[in-house]
Formats: structure tokens, C-alpha cells, sequence
């Protein structure tokens, strides 16, 4: 059981944040302990090791924080999921719901995803919307995303079952 | 000279973009070669030999993409600089001029920089006044930058004189 290897420890948590009623996790700590950090991506990895892995997708902009260095640690390459206005060229987008309005993700039409097995990791899996819309950006593009990535989960939210792979989290929040 | 370990190969050129007259540079293709970012890595580990280094800082977004993979490398921790309304608990701040009016980057109170060596890293240098902000920044929190690193500079604007601390790039372009 590799989801509570102490990194509770290592994330701090913010009540009213960014708005009242919602208790922020912030990652904060444990990108500041050379320690959790080797442990976290030990346990990605690990995870991986179950997977084909050709490529890792970070979503903007905490997953950026783990998808090169995790694409390091596999000796595979990365690619970044935007919001739109930030990546040049032609772009390949999908839209999501928000709680109010709506988001979306692009990729670059020359991410090399097409027939691949790329892997999604972000800060925070909530209500799944942003990792559903990845995902299904990715499969559109005709690549397989066998599992997705994510430090924090929030469970209450249910997001989990939306996406439609596995999930790994570091840590899971009922609330 | 580790300046030109062939990243050109690695940054591709978007003409006008994000707007009219601007040739944006994109690390898009460094990311997904696993092979280019390795050197990219080993460039800035040797770089930062010379240095004593506590932690490393990445600039939201992109500096993510180098900040944890850097620190993973050199077994330190690092921190998020961040636009404001992102990062939660008290806040440290510093404002700085834009072409047109002005930003703001903060980073946490919590954040474990007082007395410490703390390299910045980000994905360009152009004016410089991002790069300048985030050094103010942590030297006002008793941190000690003793050098920058960028992955792209474009050096016709001048930006690396204003940081006063040493600036190391994968890949510099006079225009």
C-alpha cells in the first residue's frame, strides 16, 4: 500500500481557500523536502512500473512540477496541457464544464501522442473535470492513457469515477 | 561551453506569437526528448557546482517544469513563485513593471528561504523584469541568489543586465 507513505506530513492545509468553504491542500512542503519528493516520485513510479509508459503529460501548472521529473525518472520525454493562449502553432483543444462556465485545455498538434501510451499527472484530483478533459484531449489525438496521476486526491468529490482509468494518488482526502 | 550543447535543435520558432512581431521561442520539443533534457539538466547541474545551493526556486509556469527536476538532481527541496491568488496562507510579495502596466509575483511566508542559497530557474529571459522581481523577491526574505538559470535568453533585450547575479542559459539568441 504505497497511498500513505507519511505524505500526509508533507501537505498543508489552508480553511477558506481560494474561497469559504473550501480546505485547501497545498503541496507546499512537499516540494520542499528533497526527502518526500524522492519518495513521491519513487511512488509514481512504482505505480508505472505496472504500465507502458511512452510519455507524461503534465496538466498546467502544478503538474508541471511532477511531469518532468517524473519523465526523467522513466528515461521517457513530456509533453505540457495548457490553457488556451500559452502554446504556439496548431493546437488540438477541449472544452470542460466548471462549476460556473466552463475551461479549455489544448495541446500542441506536434505533441508526439498519437499511437502512444502517455501517463497524465497533476497536483489535484477534485471533481475530475480537468483530468477527464486531458484525457479525453489525449484519446482524441489517438494516444492510450492507461492511468493518470495525481499528489492529492479529494474523494468526496467522486472524481475518480469520471475518468474512466486508473488513478493513483499519493494521498487521499475523504474531506 | 555548455551554452550551445546543441538545444537549438530542441527550440522550435513560432513567429508572431503571441503577438505581431514577436518570435516566440518554445521548449515544447527539449520536453519531449528525453535525451535533450537530460543534457539540459546536466548543463545546469554543472553549472550550479559552483555554486552552494539550499533550493531551488521555479517561476510559475514553465520554471516548474525545471525547478523539481533540478533540486531532485542536486537533493534539495524547492519553491513555487507564484502569480497572485494561487498560493494560500500569509504571502510575501513584489510588484513589477510590465510593457503595459504591471504583475506581481509572491511566494509563502513558510517558504524556507531566509539565510539560504536559493537559484532561480525559469523557462526564458527576455527583459528581464520577471527574473528581477523573483530575485528581489526572495532577497527580501534574507534568501541569497547567487545565480539564475533560463533554458532560452534573447539576449537583444538586454535582460541579463539587470538581474546582478550571475544568469546561465541552455540557449541564447540574439534575436
Amino acid at each position: 500500500m504505497l497511498n500513505d507513505l507519511g505524505f500526509d506530513d508533507y501537505i498543508a492545509s489552508y480553511p477558506n481557500f481560494p474561497r469559504d468553504g473550501v480546505l485547501f491542500r497545498d503541496i507546499g512542503p512537499l516540494l520542499a523536502s528533497s526527502k518526500a519528493m524522492q519518495l513521491a516520485i519513487d511512488a509514481f513510479a512504482e505505480k508505472l512500473s505496472e504500465y507502458k509508459v511512452d510519455l507524461i503529460a503534465g496538466i498546467e501548472s502544478r503538474g508541471f512540477l511532477f511531469s518532468t521529473l517524473l519523465a526523467s525518472r522513466l528515461e521517457v520525454g513530456s509533453i505540457m496541457i495548457r490553457k488556451p493562449g500559452k502554446l504556439p502553432g496548431k493546437l488540438i483543444r477541449r472544452t470542460y464544464d466548471l462549476e460556473y462556465g466552463s475551461a479549455e485545455l489544448v495541446i500542441q498538434e506536434t505533441a508526439p501522442v498519437s499511437g502512444r501510451s502517455v501517463v497524465i499527472v497533476d497536483d489535484l484530483l477534485a471533481t475530475g473535470g480537468t483530468l477527464l478533459a486531458a484525457k479525453s484531449l489525449l484519446v482524441s489525438c489517438d494516444a492510450e492513457v492507461p492511468v493518470c496521476l495525481v499528489a492529492v486526491e479529494l474523494s468526496a468529490m467522486f472524481g475518480r469515477k469520471k475518468i474512466g482509468c486508473e488513478v493513483f494518488a499519493l494521498k487521499t482526502y475523504e474531506k
